[in-house]
Protein backbone atom coordinates (compact mmCIF):
# COMPACT_ATOMS: atom_id res chain seq x y z
CA UNK A 1 0.00 0.00 0.00
CA UNK A 2 1.21 3.37 -0.87
CA UNK A 3 1.89 6.36 1.29
CA UNK A 4 -0.71 8.96 0.37
CA UNK A 5 1.31 11.94 -0.31
CA UNK A 6 -1.75 13.89 2.40
CA UNK A 7 -1.01 11.39 5.03
CA UNK A 8 0.91 13.39 6.97
CA UNK A 9 0.06 12.06 10.06
CA UNK A 10 1.32 8.76 9.37
CA UNK A 11 4.81 10.95 8.58
CA UNK A 12 4.63 12.85 11.91
CA UNK A 13 4.02 9.63 13.93
CA UNK A 14 7.17 8.17 12.25
CA UNK A 15 9.33 11.15 13.07
CA UNK A 16 8.07 11.50 16.47
CA UNK A 17 9.68 8.19 17.37
CA UNK A 18 13.16 9.71 16.09
CA UNK A 19 12.75 12.47 18.02
CA UNK A 20 11.78 10.23 20.98
CA UNK A 21 15.03 8.06 20.57
CA UNK A 22 16.95 11.09 19.42
CA UNK A 23 16.56 13.20 22.99
CA UNK A 24 18.49 9.84 24.64
CA UNK A 25 21.16 9.48 22.77
CA UNK A 26 23.30 12.89 23.83
CA UNK A 27 25.47 11.09 27.22
CA UNK A 28 23.81 8.12 26.17
CA UNK A 29 23.90 5.70 28.82
CA UNK A 30 21.68 2.65 28.63
CA UNK A 31 21.52 -0.19 30.89
CA UNK A 32 20.85 -2.74 28.27
CA UNK A 33 22.90 -4.04 25.32
CA UNK A 34 22.29 -1.66 22.22
CA UNK A 35 22.80 -4.26 19.45
CA UNK A 36 19.46 -5.96 19.27
CA UNK A 37 17.59 -2.61 19.17
CA UNK A 38 20.26 -1.06 16.64
CA UNK A 39 19.86 -4.37 14.35
CA UNK A 40 15.91 -3.89 14.73
CA UNK A 41 16.26 0.03 13.56
CA UNK A 42 19.09 -0.96 10.94
CA UNK A 43 16.39 -3.11 9.41
CA UNK A 44 13.86 0.28 9.64
CA UNK A 45 16.30 2.20 7.60
CA UNK A 46 17.17 -0.68 5.44
CA UNK A 47 13.26 -0.99 4.63
CA UNK A 48 12.77 3.19 4.20
CA UNK A 49 15.82 3.48 1.94
CA UNK A 50 14.33 0.90 -0.28
CA UNK A 51 10.62 2.28 -0.19
CA UNK A 52 11.56 6.23 -0.50
CA UNK A 53 11.04 8.40 -3.07
CA UNK A 54 14.20 9.38 -4.89
CA UNK A 55 16.18 12.69 -3.51
CA UNK A 56 14.79 14.45 -6.84
CA UNK A 57 10.95 13.24 -6.15
CA UNK A 58 11.03 14.56 -2.41
CA UNK A 59 12.73 17.54 -3.43
CA UNK A 60 9.95 18.42 -5.46
CA UNK A 61 7.44 17.51 -2.91
CA UNK A 62 8.93 20.11 -0.39
CA UNK A 63 7.99 22.79 -2.88
CA UNK A 64 4.85 21.30 -4.25
CA UNK A 65 2.60 22.73 -2.22
CA UNK A 66 4.57 25.30 -0.63
CA UNK A 67 4.29 23.40 2.46
CA UNK A 68 7.22 25.07 4.02
CA UNK A 69 6.70 24.36 7.48
CA UNK A 70 6.21 20.64 8.15
CA UNK A 71 9.71 20.37 6.46
CA UNK A 72 11.87 23.52 8.14
CA UNK A 73 14.24 22.09 10.38
CA UNK A 74 13.31 24.21 13.23
CA UNK A 75 9.17 23.86 13.06
CA UNK A 76 8.80 20.76 11.15
CA UNK A 77 6.93 18.72 12.36
CA UNK A 78 8.10 16.17 9.40
CA UNK A 79 11.97 16.86 10.23
CA UNK A 80 13.26 15.13 12.89
CA UNK A 81 15.91 18.19 13.35
CA UNK A 82 13.02 20.34 14.68
CA UNK A 83 12.16 20.50 18.05
CA UNK A 84 10.25 21.42 16.79
CA UNK A 85 8.56 25.02 17.94
CA UNK A 86 5.34 26.40 17.07
CA UNK A 87 4.35 29.97 16.77
CA UNK A 88 1.69 32.21 17.69
CA UNK A 89 0.86 35.18 15.98
CA UNK A 90 0.40 38.30 18.21
CA UNK A 91 -2.40 41.09 17.82
CA UNK A 92 1.08 43.38 17.06
CA UNK A 93 2.39 40.87 14.26
CA UNK A 94 4.89 39.71 16.75
CA UNK A 95 5.41 35.23 16.23
CA UNK A 96 5.75 33.95 20.01
CA UNK A 97 7.26 30.55 19.80
CA UNK A 98 7.92 28.22 23.45
CA UNK A 99 10.24 25.55 23.81
CA UNK A 100 12.38 23.73 25.70
CA UNK A 101 15.39 21.84 24.46
CA UNK A 102 16.98 18.97 25.29
CA UNK A 103 21.00 17.41 26.16
CA UNK A 104 20.97 17.16 22.18
CA UNK A 105 20.80 21.07 21.55
CA UNK A 106 23.45 21.63 24.49
CA UNK A 107 26.73 23.70 23.74
CA UNK A 108 28.59 25.07 26.75
CA UNK A 109 27.50 23.09 30.17
CA UNK A 110 23.46 23.07 30.90
CA UNK A 111 23.56 26.03 28.28
CA UNK A 112 21.77 25.95 24.34
CA UNK A 113 24.27 25.90 22.05
CA UNK A 114 25.09 29.38 20.89
CA UNK A 115 24.69 28.11 16.87
CA UNK A 116 21.19 27.07 18.21
CA UNK A 117 20.22 30.19 19.24
CA UNK A 118 20.80 31.55 15.79
CA UNK A 119 19.07 28.39 14.15
CA UNK A 120 15.80 29.65 15.71
CA UNK A 121 16.31 33.15 15.14
CA UNK A 122 16.69 32.93 11.64
CA UNK A 123 12.92 31.09 11.78
CA UNK A 124 11.37 32.97 14.31
CA UNK A 125 12.40 36.26 12.23
CA UNK A 126 11.37 34.48 8.62
CA UNK A 127 7.91 33.09 10.36
CA UNK A 128 7.24 37.08 11.05
CA UNK A 129 8.49 38.00 8.22
CA UNK A 130 6.09 35.53 6.22
CA UNK A 131 2.87 36.71 8.35
CA UNK A 132 3.96 40.36 7.74
CA UNK A 133 3.30 39.57 3.98
CA UNK A 134 7.50 39.60 2.90
CA UNK A 135 9.27 36.64 2.83
CA UNK A 136 13.00 36.92 2.14
CA UNK A 137 16.49 35.26 2.20
CA UNK A 138 18.45 36.33 5.09
CA UNK A 139 21.20 38.73 3.96
CA UNK A 140 22.31 38.93 7.45
CA UNK A 141 21.57 37.87 10.84
CA UNK A 142 23.46 39.21 14.01
CA UNK A 143 22.83 37.44 17.41
CA UNK A 144 24.10 39.35 20.62
CA UNK A 145 23.91 36.50 23.77
CA UNK A 146 23.30 38.40 26.66
CA UNK A 147 23.23 35.84 29.50
CA UNK A 148 23.31 31.94 29.19
CA UNK A 149 20.04 30.29 27.58
CA UNK A 150 19.46 26.71 29.54
CA UNK A 151 18.48 23.48 28.21
CA UNK A 152 15.67 21.93 29.93
CA UNK A 153 13.85 24.87 30.85
CA UNK A 154 11.08 26.81 29.27
CA UNK A 155 12.27 29.35 26.90
CA UNK A 156 10.25 32.02 24.84
CA UNK A 157 10.98 33.38 21.36
CA UNK A 158 9.72 36.20 19.72
CA UNK A 159 10.66 37.83 16.18
CA UNK A 160 8.79 41.31 14.81
CA UNK A 161 9.16 42.49 11.30
CA UNK A 162 10.28 46.70 12.13
CA UNK A 163 10.92 47.89 8.71
CA UNK A 164 10.52 47.36 5.20
CA UNK A 165 12.06 49.22 1.89
CA UNK A 166 10.29 48.10 -1.63
CA UNK A 167 12.08 44.25 -1.15
CA UNK A 168 14.16 44.72 1.54
CA UNK A 169 13.05 43.66 5.38
CA UNK A 170 14.55 44.32 9.12
CA UNK A 171 13.24 41.99 12.06
CA UNK A 172 14.00 41.97 15.60
CA UNK A 173 14.15 39.11 17.86
CA UNK A 174 14.48 38.12 21.68
CA UNK A 175 15.21 35.12 23.77
CA UNK A 176 13.95 34.73 27.00
CA UNK A 177 13.88 32.43 29.76
CA UNK A 178 11.55 33.58 32.64
CA UNK A 179 11.94 37.04 33.29
CA UNK A 180 15.92 36.66 32.16
CA UNK A 181 17.35 38.07 28.61
CA UNK A 182 19.26 35.40 27.19
CA UNK A 183 19.75 36.70 23.56
CA UNK A 184 18.63 39.16 20.82
CA UNK A 185 19.25 39.51 17.23
CA UNK A 186 18.55 41.47 13.97
CA UNK A 187 17.89 40.06 10.46
CA UNK A 188 18.19 42.12 7.18
CA UNK A 189 15.94 39.78 3.97
CA UNK A 190 15.86 40.49 0.57
CA UNK A 191 12.96 39.19 -1.06
CA UNK A 192 13.74 36.24 -3.30
CA UNK A 193 14.97 37.30 -6.97
CA UNK A 194 15.81 35.44 -9.95
CA UNK A 195 17.75 32.68 -8.88
CA UNK A 196 15.03 30.99 -6.24
CA UNK A 197 12.04 31.68 -8.61
CA UNK A 198 14.16 29.77 -11.00
CA UNK A 199 14.71 26.85 -8.12
CA UNK A 200 11.25 26.74 -7.36
CA UNK A 201 10.39 26.45 -10.75
CA UNK A 202 12.66 23.89 -11.21
CA UNK A 203 11.81 21.50 -8.87
CA UNK A 204 8.30 21.58 -9.37
CA UNK A 205 7.80 21.47 -13.22
CA UNK A 206 5.88 24.45 -13.12
CA UNK B 1 24.00 -6.32 29.80
CA UNK B 2 24.80 -3.14 30.39
CA UNK B 3 26.42 -0.29 28.03
CA UNK B 4 30.10 0.14 29.25
CA UNK B 5 30.66 3.92 29.68
CA UNK B 6 33.13 3.75 27.15
CA UNK B 7 31.48 1.61 24.25
CA UNK B 8 31.61 4.83 21.91
CA UNK B 9 31.30 2.12 18.45
CA UNK B 10 27.49 0.88 19.81
CA UNK B 11 26.05 4.34 20.74
CA UNK B 12 27.71 5.47 17.46
CA UNK B 13 26.31 2.73 14.98
CA UNK B 14 23.02 3.02 16.64
CA UNK B 15 22.99 7.01 16.22
CA UNK B 16 23.71 6.43 12.50
CA UNK B 17 20.89 4.02 11.69
CA UNK B 18 18.35 7.25 13.33
CA UNK B 19 20.39 9.42 10.81
CA UNK B 20 19.91 7.12 8.00
CA UNK B 21 15.85 7.67 8.45
CA UNK B 22 16.52 11.69 9.41
CA UNK B 23 17.62 11.63 5.65
CA UNK B 24 15.06 10.32 4.40
CA UNK B 25 11.40 12.21 6.44
CA UNK B 26 11.68 15.78 4.82
CA UNK B 27 9.39 15.68 1.65
CA UNK B 28 9.36 12.31 2.48
CA UNK B 29 6.91 9.75 0.28
CA UNK B 30 7.17 6.24 0.82
CA UNK B 31 6.23 3.65 -1.45
CA UNK B 32 5.11 1.67 1.31
CA UNK B 33 2.58 1.70 4.96
CA UNK B 34 3.84 3.21 7.58
CA UNK B 35 2.28 1.85 10.00
CA UNK B 36 4.37 -1.28 10.67
CA UNK B 37 7.65 0.39 10.23
CA UNK B 38 6.48 3.11 12.63
CA UNK B 39 5.83 0.48 15.04
CA UNK B 40 8.89 -1.16 15.47
CA UNK B 41 10.01 2.27 16.06
CA UNK B 42 8.02 3.03 18.66
CA UNK B 43 8.95 -0.59 20.19
CA UNK B 44 12.74 0.69 19.88
CA UNK B 45 11.81 3.87 21.68
CA UNK B 46 9.95 2.22 24.26
CA UNK B 47 13.18 -0.33 25.10
CA UNK B 48 15.38 2.81 24.85
CA UNK B 49 13.24 5.47 27.35
CA UNK B 50 13.38 2.18 29.61
CA UNK B 51 16.63 1.39 29.54
CA UNK B 52 18.19 4.99 29.23
CA UNK B 53 20.03 6.83 32.30
CA UNK B 54 18.05 9.73 34.33
CA UNK B 55 18.89 13.03 32.18
CA UNK B 56 20.60 14.37 35.12
CA UNK B 57 23.02 11.16 34.67
CA UNK B 58 23.46 11.82 31.14
CA UNK B 59 23.70 15.79 31.64
CA UNK B 60 26.77 14.87 33.90
CA UNK B 61 28.00 12.26 31.36
CA UNK B 62 28.09 14.83 28.84
CA UNK B 63 30.87 16.72 31.00
CA UNK B 64 32.66 14.17 33.14
CA UNK B 65 35.02 13.21 30.48
CA UNK B 66 34.76 16.68 28.80
CA UNK B 67 33.83 14.71 25.59
CA UNK B 68 32.49 17.87 24.37
CA UNK B 69 32.80 16.64 20.39
CA UNK B 70 31.18 13.72 20.29
CA UNK B 71 27.19 15.33 21.86
CA UNK B 72 27.57 18.54 19.97
CA UNK B 73 24.90 19.41 17.59
CA UNK B 74 27.18 20.01 14.62
CA UNK B 75 30.10 17.69 15.15
CA UNK B 76 28.72 14.77 17.33
CA UNK B 77 28.46 11.00 16.37
CA UNK B 78 26.63 10.65 19.14
CA UNK B 79 23.89 13.92 18.35
CA UNK B 80 21.66 12.64 15.64
CA UNK B 81 21.22 16.73 14.99
CA UNK B 82 24.92 16.43 13.89
CA UNK B 83 25.53 15.75 9.85
CA UNK B 84 28.07 15.08 11.63
CA UNK B 85 31.08 16.95 10.55
CA UNK B 86 35.02 16.15 10.59
CA UNK B 87 37.03 19.05 10.93
CA UNK B 88 40.68 18.89 9.84
CA UNK B 89 43.34 21.63 11.83
CA UNK B 90 45.33 23.41 8.87
CA UNK B 91 48.56 24.41 9.70
CA UNK B 92 47.91 27.98 9.55
CA UNK B 93 45.47 27.33 12.53
CA UNK B 94 42.63 27.16 10.72
CA UNK B 95 39.37 24.69 10.78
CA UNK B 96 38.61 23.41 7.84
CA UNK B 97 35.17 21.16 7.06
CA UNK B 98 33.75 19.42 4.33
CA UNK B 99 29.83 18.71 4.54
CA UNK B 100 27.17 17.97 2.33
CA UNK B 101 23.81 18.92 3.56
CA UNK B 102 21.01 16.95 2.72
CA UNK B 103 16.85 17.78 2.46
CA UNK B 104 16.57 18.23 5.88
CA UNK B 105 18.80 21.43 6.24
CA UNK B 106 16.43 23.08 3.49
CA UNK B 107 15.70 26.59 3.94
CA UNK B 108 14.44 28.39 0.86
CA UNK B 109 14.06 26.22 -2.05
CA UNK B 110 17.45 23.77 -2.91
CA UNK B 111 19.02 26.36 -0.42
CA UNK B 112 20.58 25.20 3.09
CA UNK B 113 18.28 26.72 5.85
CA UNK B 114 19.86 30.90 6.87
CA UNK B 115 20.11 29.72 10.64
CA UNK B 116 21.73 26.14 9.67
CA UNK B 117 24.62 28.22 8.13
CA UNK B 118 24.84 30.38 11.33
CA UNK B 119 24.83 27.06 13.32
CA UNK B 120 27.60 25.51 11.48
CA UNK B 121 29.80 29.33 12.01
CA UNK B 122 29.37 29.01 15.46
CA UNK B 123 30.51 25.73 15.71
CA UNK B 124 33.52 26.10 13.58
CA UNK B 125 34.60 29.24 15.19
CA UNK B 126 34.04 27.37 18.95
CA UNK B 127 36.69 24.76 17.08
CA UNK B 128 39.29 27.20 15.95
CA UNK B 129 39.46 28.99 19.45
CA UNK B 130 39.90 25.38 21.09
CA UNK B 131 41.86 24.57 18.90
CA UNK B 132 43.97 27.78 19.82
CA UNK B 133 43.71 27.01 23.15
CA UNK B 134 40.66 29.82 24.01
CA UNK B 135 37.31 28.08 24.42
CA UNK B 136 34.76 30.79 24.66
CA UNK B 137 30.92 31.36 24.53
CA UNK B 138 29.83 33.24 21.82
CA UNK B 139 28.57 37.11 23.10
CA UNK B 140 27.99 37.99 19.35
CA UNK B 141 27.90 36.50 15.80
CA UNK B 142 27.27 38.46 12.89
CA UNK B 143 26.77 36.17 9.58
CA UNK B 144 26.56 37.76 6.18
CA UNK B 145 24.94 35.74 3.61
CA UNK B 146 26.48 36.75 0.14
CA UNK B 147 25.35 34.13 -2.56
CA UNK B 148 22.74 30.76 -1.50
CA UNK B 149 24.25 27.76 0.03
CA UNK B 150 22.89 24.53 -1.47
CA UNK B 151 22.03 21.80 -0.33
CA UNK B 152 23.01 18.10 -1.69
CA UNK B 153 26.47 19.80 -2.78
CA UNK B 154 29.63 19.89 -1.09
CA UNK B 155 30.63 22.32 1.17
CA UNK B 156 33.67 23.56 2.21
CA UNK B 157 33.57 25.78 5.90
CA UNK B 158 36.72 26.97 7.79
CA UNK B 159 37.20 29.02 10.85
CA UNK B 160 40.01 30.82 12.73
CA UNK B 161 40.80 32.71 15.66
CA UNK B 162 41.99 36.30 14.69
CA UNK B 163 42.50 38.45 17.57
CA UNK B 164 43.02 37.73 21.06
CA UNK B 165 42.65 40.19 24.45
CA UNK B 166 42.90 38.66 27.62
CA UNK B 167 39.47 36.41 28.21
CA UNK B 168 38.37 37.95 25.22
CA UNK B 169 38.56 36.35 21.87
CA UNK B 170 37.30 37.41 17.72
CA UNK B 171 37.14 34.68 15.04
CA UNK B 172 36.13 34.38 11.53
CA UNK B 173 34.91 31.77 9.22
CA UNK B 174 33.77 31.55 5.44
CA UNK B 175 31.34 28.57 4.13
CA UNK B 176 32.21 28.37 0.16
CA UNK B 177 30.60 25.86 -2.93
CA UNK B 178 33.42 25.06 -4.92
CA UNK B 179 34.68 28.37 -5.74
CA UNK B 180 31.52 31.06 -5.20
CA UNK B 181 31.69 32.23 -1.26
CA UNK B 182 28.33 32.20 -0.05
CA UNK B 183 28.90 32.78 3.84
CA UNK B 184 30.62 34.74 5.63
CA UNK B 185 30.63 35.46 9.83
CA UNK B 186 32.34 37.21 12.65
CA UNK B 187 32.19 35.64 16.02
CA UNK B 188 33.35 37.26 19.40
CA UNK B 189 33.90 35.44 22.39
CA UNK B 190 34.45 35.70 26.14
CA UNK B 191 36.13 32.97 28.02
CA UNK B 192 33.77 30.91 30.68
CA UNK B 193 33.45 32.96 33.83
CA UNK B 194 32.24 31.60 37.07
CA UNK B 195 28.93 30.37 36.11
CA UNK B 196 29.45 27.80 33.51
CA UNK B 197 32.39 26.61 36.31
CA UNK B 198 29.63 25.95 38.39
CA UNK B 199 27.43 24.24 36.51
CA UNK B 200 30.08 22.12 35.11
CA UNK B 201 31.31 21.36 39.29
CA UNK B 202 27.34 20.79 39.67
CA UNK B 203 26.71 18.73 36.89
CA UNK B 204 30.04 16.14 37.51
CA UNK B 205 29.71 16.28 41.18
CA UNK B 206 33.41 17.51 41.26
Amino acid sequence: MDRQPDDEAGLYDLVEQVRRIRALTAGGVFHTDLGPVTERLRRAADELEAASATPEERQAETWANRDYIRNCPVTGRGNPLSPPIEFDLLADGTMRGEVTLGLEYQGPPACVHGGVVALLFDAVLGRANFHAGHTGMTVYLDVDYRSPTPILEPLVITGRQVHRDGRKVWSEGALWTGDRLCATAEGFFVLPGDLLRENRRRLTGG
